[in-house]
Parts: C-alpha cells; sequence; structure tokens
C-alpha cells in the first residue's frame, strides 16, 4: 500500500521528503572508468561540483552515505573529504546494507534515496522513497527509476540531484544567498 | 557457400547462434587512449558497465574472450577480475589466434563473434560470425561489420554488445528480473 | 554608485578596463575532475591553449593570480611554469584574499576580473570588474556573471576568456602577427 | 612565386605532394591536456588509432616527424613505439627545426606537411606545404590552415589526417585490401 500511494508521487513530492540520500560510486560519483595499471585498479576520478553538492544536502540537515560493490582507498579518502558518515565498500547485496543503514538511523525507506546506475542496484532502486540515475545508466535501469540526471556521471550527475532535492526542500536559493553574502 | 548464406542473414540473427564473444582492448574495452609516462604505457582506463555486460555473456553461458595487438599487465589484471577465460595479448596474426581458439574450444567460425575497431581487425572481422565495431572505428572498418554500437568505445559498447547478444538470445528479460528480486 | 555604473557597461567594456585577471583552478583551469588513489587527491589535468593564454595576457601587460579553495603541489608546478606571479590556495574565503590582493598591487576591483565555477566564488564574482564563468558551471553562477566560456572548463575555457580580454583591449591581433612573423 | 601557386592548390593536391608528414605533440598527438601531480607533468594521452595513422603513413614511404615545444619522457616512448625516425623536443623555434630537418632530407616546404594547434605554429603552417589543423585549435589558426580535422584532437584527429594523405596519394585502398587479406 506504501509502495502504491508512492508510485503516484512525483519526483520532487518524494525528494521531498528524504532524510538521507544514498549514493553508488562506480557510474554515479566517477563516470564509471576503472583505472588500472600494472597492480590493478590504481585511480578514481571525482568532481569538484559533485562534492559541493553533498555538503550542501549535509549543511541543509540531510544524511549522506555511500554503498558500493567495488572496493577502493580512493573512494575512503574522497568519502573522507566530504565528511560522509556511512560509507559501505565491497557490497554484493546492496539492499540489506541498505536496509540496514535504515535500521541503524531509525528511517523509513520512503525518507531515503538511492542514486545508482546498473541491474545491481535495481534491489534498491525499486524500493527506496526516491531513487535516481545517470543518463549512461542502461535502459533497463533508467526506465525504472524516478529521476535522470541531465548532466554527466562523474562530472554533475550527483550535484544536479543535490540541487535538485535542495529545490524540493525549498532549500536551495538559502544555500545560494549565503554564498553571495549580505553585503551584496 | 555458409559465407554466402552467412551475409543473408541479420545481425541479429547472427547474434543469436554466439556461443563465443572475443573482444579486442584498446578502442573497444576502452576508448583508444594510450596513457605514457616516462617509463613507458603505464595506465588503461575500462568501463564498469562495460565489465558487468561481460559477466552478464558469461551467466548466460556465452564464453568470452580477448584478443589483443598490445600486451600489458593491466588488461591481465581486468581479464582475472571479470574471469575472462581466454586472454591473448601481443597477437600480430589475429585471424591465425582467433581460428585456434575456435579449435580448442570446438566452435565454428560462425558461433563466435568479434568487437574490434582498426584494420588489423578486418581479417577476423570479415569471417567471423557476428562483427561488431564502434562509432569511432575508421570507415573502413565501420562499413564492414554487421553492427556499430553507439554507445562510445570504452565507455558502454561492450555493455551494449552485450545486451544485444542476450537480447538476440532472448536472455536479457531473465537477468533483469532476477536483478530486481522476486520480492517486487 | 561604481557598481551600479559598471552593471550598465558591457561585457566587451569591462573587459577592456582589466589590470588583473584572476582564475579559481578546479572547474575552471581543469574539468572539475578531482583524481584520487590510495593515498589522496594525486594529479590535476591542466590544458596547453589555457597556459598559452596566460602566456599571452602576461605578455600584453594584464597580471594574472590564482585563488583556490583547494591546494596541491601540481597547482604549484603549473602555475610555475606559466610564470603566475600571485598563487594563493586553501583559501576559504575567497574575497578577502582578493581584496588583499588588490590592495597589495594598487588596484580598484573594477580593474580585476575572475573566473569561478560554483557557489563560493559568487563573493567575487559579484564584486569584481568582470566576472567570468564555464558552461559547466551550477545556473546560480552562470546567471549572475558577465561571461560565460563557451570552450569546455579545462579544455579551452581559460583560453577563450584570455582572447577575449586580449581583444576587448585591441591586443590579439598584434599578438597573431608576431607569431606569423614579418617574413610573410 | 611558389608560395602563390601553391595557394591555388586544393588541400587534396598538396596532400598528394607530401614525402613528410610533420606533427605537433600537445594538442594534435593528445587533446592538450597536460597532467600534473606533485612533481611537475608526468603523463601523456595518445591514441591507438592515431598511431597506426602514422604506421600507415611510414608503410607507404611517407617520412614522419615530431617537433615539440615541450619536452617529455612519455613522447620519446610513443615515437619510439611508432618508429617515428626525427623527434624534436623543447623547440622553441618551430620554424627553423622545421626547415633544418628539410635540409637534412633534402625535401622543399612543399613536400612537407605539418599539423599544429596553436599560434607557436603559425610560422611554419603559413610556410609549409599542407598545413593541418584541429578543431580545437583558436579561429586564428584554424582559419590560416589547408585543412582541419573532423575528429578530436588525441582521439583520431592524426589518423584522419593520415587517412587523408594516404586517399590524396591514391594508397588507402591498398593498405585496406592488405588487411582484410587475399583469402576474401
Amino acid at each position: 500500500m506504501n509502495a502504491m500511494s508512492s508510485t503516484s508521487l512525483t519526483a520532487i513530492e518524494k525528494a521531498a521528503r528524504l532524510k538521507l540520500m544514498v549514493f553508488d560510486v562506480d557510474g554515479v560519483m566517477t563516470d564509471g572508468s576503472l583505472w588500472f595499471n600494472e597492480s590493478g585498479e590504481v585511480l578514481k576520478r571525482f568532481n569538484v561540483l559533485d562534492g559541493h553538492g553533498i555538503k550542501l544536502l549535509q549543511e541543509a540537515g540531510i544524511c549522506t552515505a555511500i554503498v558500493s560493490g567495488r572496493c577502493s582507498d580512493a573512494v575512503r579518502h574522497r568519502a573522507a573529504e566530504l565528511n560522509i558518515p556511512h560509507v559501505y565498500q565491497g557490497i554484493a547485496e546492496k539492499l540489506s546494507c541498505f536496509d540496514a543503514l535504515l535500521l541503524q538511523l531509525g528511517l523509513q525507506r520512503n525518507e531515503a534515496g538511492f542514486m545508482g546506475d546498473d541491474l545491481i542496484d535495481l534491489a534498491i532502486l525499486s524500493r527506496c522513497g526516491f531513487s535516481a540515475s545517470v543518463l549512461e545508466a542502461p535502459e533497463a535501469v533508467r526506465s525504472r527509476v524516478d529521476w535522470v540526471a541531465s548532466r554527466p556521471a562523474g562530472s554533475g550527475a550527483v550535484r544536479e540531484v543535490c540541487d535538485f532535492i535542495l529545490q524540493a526542500q525549498k532549500l536551495l536559493d538559502t544555500a545560494i544567498s549565503t554564498y553571495i553574502g549580505k553585503a551584496l
């Protein structure tokens, strides 16, 4: 019943309820590139605008988290820099991880959003309160989510969803004014 | 005769017969970039969606292989991560390598596909059971293959051909349903 | 009053007055990518055409500077190569830094331009003599500046603004003729 | 007089006369990106299709060379891999270097082409037998050359000019047929 009534909400109504936004890494916070050298995977490319979007969410009181199928120290460093409090890497069963985090935070599924890009993310995306994806995702994923970014994955898609959530919660204009400064 | 009748099949009919799909590396699994530092070639950039496409092929019972003209440990690491069982690097005579693999696996040429991007690949592409290439390939290659990806090389072209083969073999919808989960 | 009269000038009139052009780094001199490995941030990607634009400004007698929120040795090396005399990294309060530089150089705000790409840059962008941004910037920034580059950030946006300033000051044709050489 | 008659030739007629093709590196063989880490410049990104184009020129008996304003071991490694016999790096006066190479090879200016992307290349581009550039070059350069690639710099622009020269000299079809093999 909750699931049914949830379906009839618009993306902006769903985003307005969020208290937690969870991000996949590869293909969402990055463009999906996996950089290998002679020792294995070695680099991740993140984006400065995306990072500031995550900071804006946090400043607005919305909790952030990472749930990733892969595992790297690069992600750990970037998450630490952004003060993302919940970082789960090497997760094969993403839905179980997502539900465990909700339990820990005392949140319902419809208070938590997820942004992912592949079939492995469909278990969460088809059950969470606000499902977001990227243009680069397979059609099977894009066609099943509430919202798709127009900026490329790893180059603004995360910032775009953060701005969308802040707008849905009517917090974006305040953030902008603060940065311009009272003196203007 | 086999070659003639083969020509009259559509790309999807050819893809439906495949028991083996073979991939070139540079310009197919990557965007063709060669990263050099003061010691020589040092990095390869692969793609997470492409990798999952190769895994989907394998889960569907289609064998995968790599035949590359260049040679690097980065490819060896990525192939190991994806459990690609047949990896041939530093191959100058790609057609001989391809035919030797078919012999080893007990397959006919029309049961094996190849995805390549340059003139050196034409010997295989003009003889295999399903020839695929990328938008970035020279016109001389694109005009001679059964199928050309619309996603960029190194950023979804491999995933796209994997999805195409799975669809041709009517296995894609099952894969998607499995990932969403029975509970939905 | 100065601010009001300034608003009625065109971008080219504002650029014609500049004696100093200040650049943000991430998202302006780069495409905003942050490259992490297992040790943290590790690479910056600059652009050769952008660098030559900065040299052309300097050859034309226009002072250049960098004001960046982040801090890296890669920026220090690139700035040294380009002989950028004023480089401020790790700056949280960019406007204070900008004003201190003006004081040091004996310049007014309307003689100094700034190119930035995010909310943190709005304090300077809304007060300097010529405000420039990039297509990739959030709409909240793009809509508040005098001029937006059409070339991508990190791949020509800086060169484009340098060429625009040189043209505004009628110095571009002279630079081109010098490079072709008198012998032509 | 030679210069005047040369001007009335089409790009394809000029390319048909070439016995030497010279390439700039940054912004031509690469996309103009300069990768810095804490030690300075560290990486160059070349392209596999571009490299094969240079090999095709050489197989067709056209000599190749590099003249670059910058200097790096990455270029030295890539040039060695491609068997480019003449490699000049760290060249401030490119025209003098170009003319010295012609003298050494016993060639006239109208038998040698150059592909460059910035003002520093205009001295050669306005005097050589076939001048080529890239879409990413400043308009001041693009408007002064015989031919501009439609493929991006560092991702096919070099291959495209090689194919154009081979076609002008009616050698491309032979090359393609050789790669497909006689057995077809």
